[in-house]
């Protein structure tokens, strides 16, 4: 199903080329103010023209059609849609024959029958995390002091801020595309949100951050290092002020322990390249080449903090 | 909630030094085969013995309370139990006032106002694995002709199993102990299980996974190594069969691509360790010293493939 | 939550009086063949414009926003709305100080902190089902051959059909309203469907209809006569086709039998009247007189078989 | 599916002649009082021995398995079980191919393809009403202050309870059944429970209580006199302490509003009777005579009212 969550919910629909893309969220508190500027810097963080984003020029402008009332939260569902706007369908045509290495288009057909909207990649579009974006803002209002920060920490392999401009420069060049790792932190957590085992809170940030395309991996304080440190090293003994060192991420036995909750999400590199790729062509059952035209992010994961942020706030919104 | 799945589903109960623990299983379909003995190995797999594994004998004798007549299910809810036994609780006394590092200990007393039962983690306890052991043997019965494999491919940061017996011992000898990295295959997968967005399979396994205690990480195909390479690296064009390199672990778009589905999941080490350890003393309100006493894994990531085996075959379950 | 389904998931939201009304549709098949037409119906049987309904005139052309591409389902969420137009929000000011008897505009001022939309009932008025007949319309093509059909078999108490319309016109002299009995039928139903217990089919179907507004009792087969028969009478021993009396309404056990599923509704008389009321004013803390002005329906129940068809239909296309 | 609710949440489990019945109970809050001698006083008022009901000595013990500790609960899922004992399997083996009218037999085995347990009607039992009501044992001590009343109102159409004893006997004497009529009544409820439209209060209470076997109608405050009445009789204008008349049984638009909830529910007659039955002998294919030996209440509506507190207080349990 499209939709996430118990008490704040989250239900998804819309495609790239379709309409409208939008999201209704259910179980908003009421009397949250919450207007059109509320969105807007969240939304700018996700749209595309940074060093390495995509050209295309969308129409990211919420439109409420319900839920809100005299610019404060009712109580009620509420919907936000974004119309599709400035796309060439046209571009997306030969992707039936011959469907794009690392993208969907081949399962959703296979899955739907072939009865998928293939523009644009059609419901399994990244535009999609555009109503998650909105959804996040929403939450992020309901969790008041809970303070979420994401930001990338490296591109293509690189740590160092200041020579990624160079590498996505390159990649550009080349046709080809980079990735990136994230890291998300939520500060002021209250202790005890979470379940034991199926709702931990591990389980329900990873569920929803695996829901953005292209996530290949998530870690949560010391991740993949943890099976190489000794118990002794990993152990985050307590001190007067809780965990000390925070290996643990913020979470043991999958709830909340105050600390803050630390975790690591990896962004492959966009599967759209300009680079011909050899590829299976389906129509005339032999390999062919494939060469991806349009607008498309060197590095997609430029504008993936924003989203993931929105995730996690989805998560919490629904456990406090 | 303890519950996972939408169809098949599984809620699981029980504390590790109370009368049982058990789970029950609804949407099992009606008339596959189903004994005692069909449990036995699976749950041996899980049970200590191995090197490195808690001399703790328990009992793991599964009694099936429902759902089964005349040796096969019968579409009703599946309950199984498995009885506590050979537990010595005043090994946990001490633990009030410097709760474990690593453990639940102290989330559980915040969460449930000390309340909670503390005797061996209660329900926080490792040995609810057990049920869930359990239920994944019914899941995999369900699943056919799917395979799932997982295994153990480092300990200790070693990937040569022919050394590790050498560190579980040196560890032991420290008081100290180990994490691992498990890997798990899914073969003959069929193409198109999972969903865009909230329901991917990479959020389901996830889920799933993140609910064994002490998990800190999880990737799949190329994980964390996949932000590091190029879109022309990581991209896994069609061949004839489907995806050639199966970076992506068998999944596009949240929806299985035919290729086996891989992912690896980073196990912590144990928490519980002999070496004394500084901790806060939330009686004395000082830093104190900790040792914990009582028969626990240096290494309990020897006994978790078989049960992130049975928690991706719940997934499966549930979505075929 | 304002959704309903676990396969067959509808979310609802809107407000009488705000930009939009609408349903998100989640797992609908794909390939079934919708267009504007097929909606038409079924939107004019619930119109205004019988005798004894509302001379409101309401936008009712619904608008696709996704899931549907070449006038077929995709596979992914199907969003439709209804833009409101023609509102006299005025109408609706004065029962801030005296809530309208029988409505929820008292109780949702309450649990929503007075922070709810007022206009027009906002997001409790029965406009909403608009979208559900909607979603029922797409919800009957999933069924297929299961023929669903809900009609009025009394209103004010009277069973001849053709007394109706006197009795209506009498009441809207006096400014006053009826109610009425609905009688619903399913037939061809597939033997098995339901769950025991929680998800037996009267207990979903039953949830369904009381969503409705006004709705006050529900009854199946015998309904509230069977505890006046013997057991001798009411059982209902089999023929060589099934079921011979279905006095259990085509259920037992929870489960559809393979007889027709028939049940009951009673619709309240609508609760806006132009007949001076003696209520509550909160704001002067007396009692005081309410006289509803604007344009209600003499009696919704004429406008509520195909919204019982709608409701019936989503809860067996979340069945089959 | 076999459970029930969303943050208090059941799940049911067993069959009347297998190991257990039980019910796992997710969501209580932590630090409730809670002793076996807390059940015992609703689990005898649904033990047979009253005048009526059968003769059938059930273990009605409660075990719990999880969830308490030192007398309280801890948070964690809470599972009760009762062993079967004193169980006469032979009585059912002739149902195989004379399915009992008015019981589950047949629909049973057709939905679980003949690998149901029939013994006792297996799963589709009335004796799984006993967890039902030890699952709303602990409801009630969640709800506190809000008060559930049922009881039995009318017995085969007979108000007068001092005539109950001799219809009772007299259809005994038949070999045949009685059905009644159970009301329901909750005081002191919260004001704002329920949500509009899907979760209402009457679709939650109305579900719930279609789970109970043998439930033909239910309905609200006026009910099925509704319809029959005026908008002017009907409807309830506000008083200073809330609306006088509770025609709507304390719920407008799905949403509690402060009156009591009222409600009555149609039990129908007992379906297995001693009575010779005329039914269809789907072995050999022809009409037949059934006459069902065994212990069988003459009027199971007798030991309704304590399953029907227990539903409600399930559902408001969860809302609460």
């Amino acid at each position: 199903m499209n939709s996430f969550g118990r008490i704040f919910k989250v239900s998804l629909f819309g495609e790239s080329h379709g309409d409208s893309i939008g999201v209704v969220i259910d179980g908003v508190p009421e009397g949250i103010a919450l207007e059109r500027e509320d969105f807007l810097f969240d939304i700018g963080r996700r749209a595309p023209g940074l060093k390495g984003t995509t050209a295309r020029k969308e129409s990211d402008e919420p439109v409420f059609l319900s839920g809100i009332y005299e610019g404060h939260t009712t109580g009620a569902p509420l919907a936000v849609v974004f119309r599709n706007e400035n796309t060439r369908s046209g571009d997306y045509a030969q992707f039936d024959a011959m469907p794009r290495p690392g993208h969907a288009d081949f399962v959703a057909a296979v899955k739907w029958d072939w009865e998928n909207d293939p523009r644009g990649g059609g419901h399994f579009s990244g535009r999609l995390t555009l109503p998650i974006v909105a959804a996040g803002v929403v939450a992020k209002k309901v969790l008041e002091d809970i303070d979420i920060h994401a930001e990338l920490i490296e591109v293509g392999g690189e740590k160092d801020a200041s020579r990624w401009e160079a590498l996505l420069e390159a990649a550009a060049q080349e046709g080809d595309s980079l990735g990136g790792i994230v890291e998300c932190r939520v500060d002021n957590v209250p202790i005890g949100l979470g379940e034991p085992f199926f709702d931990s809170v591990e389980s329900l940030i990873s569920h929803a951050v695996f829901a953005m395309p292209g996530v290949r991996g998530i870690e949560f304080g010391d991740g993949f290092r943890a099976p190489r440190m000794k118990g002794s090293e990993h152990n985050d003994p307590f001190g007067p002020d809780g965990p000390a060192k925070n290996g643990a991420g913020g979470v043991n036995g999958g709830i909340t322990n105050g600390a803050p909750i630390v975790f690591r999400v990896a962004v492959k590199p966009t599967s759209s390249i300009a680079k011909p790729q050899r590829t299976w062509n389906f129509k005339d059952k032999k390999m062919d080449t494939l060469s991806i035209k349009g607008r498309h992010d060197v590095c997609f994961a430029l504008r993936t903090p924003v989203v993931i942020e929105a995730l996690t706030a989805l998560v919490l919104a629904d456990l406090v």
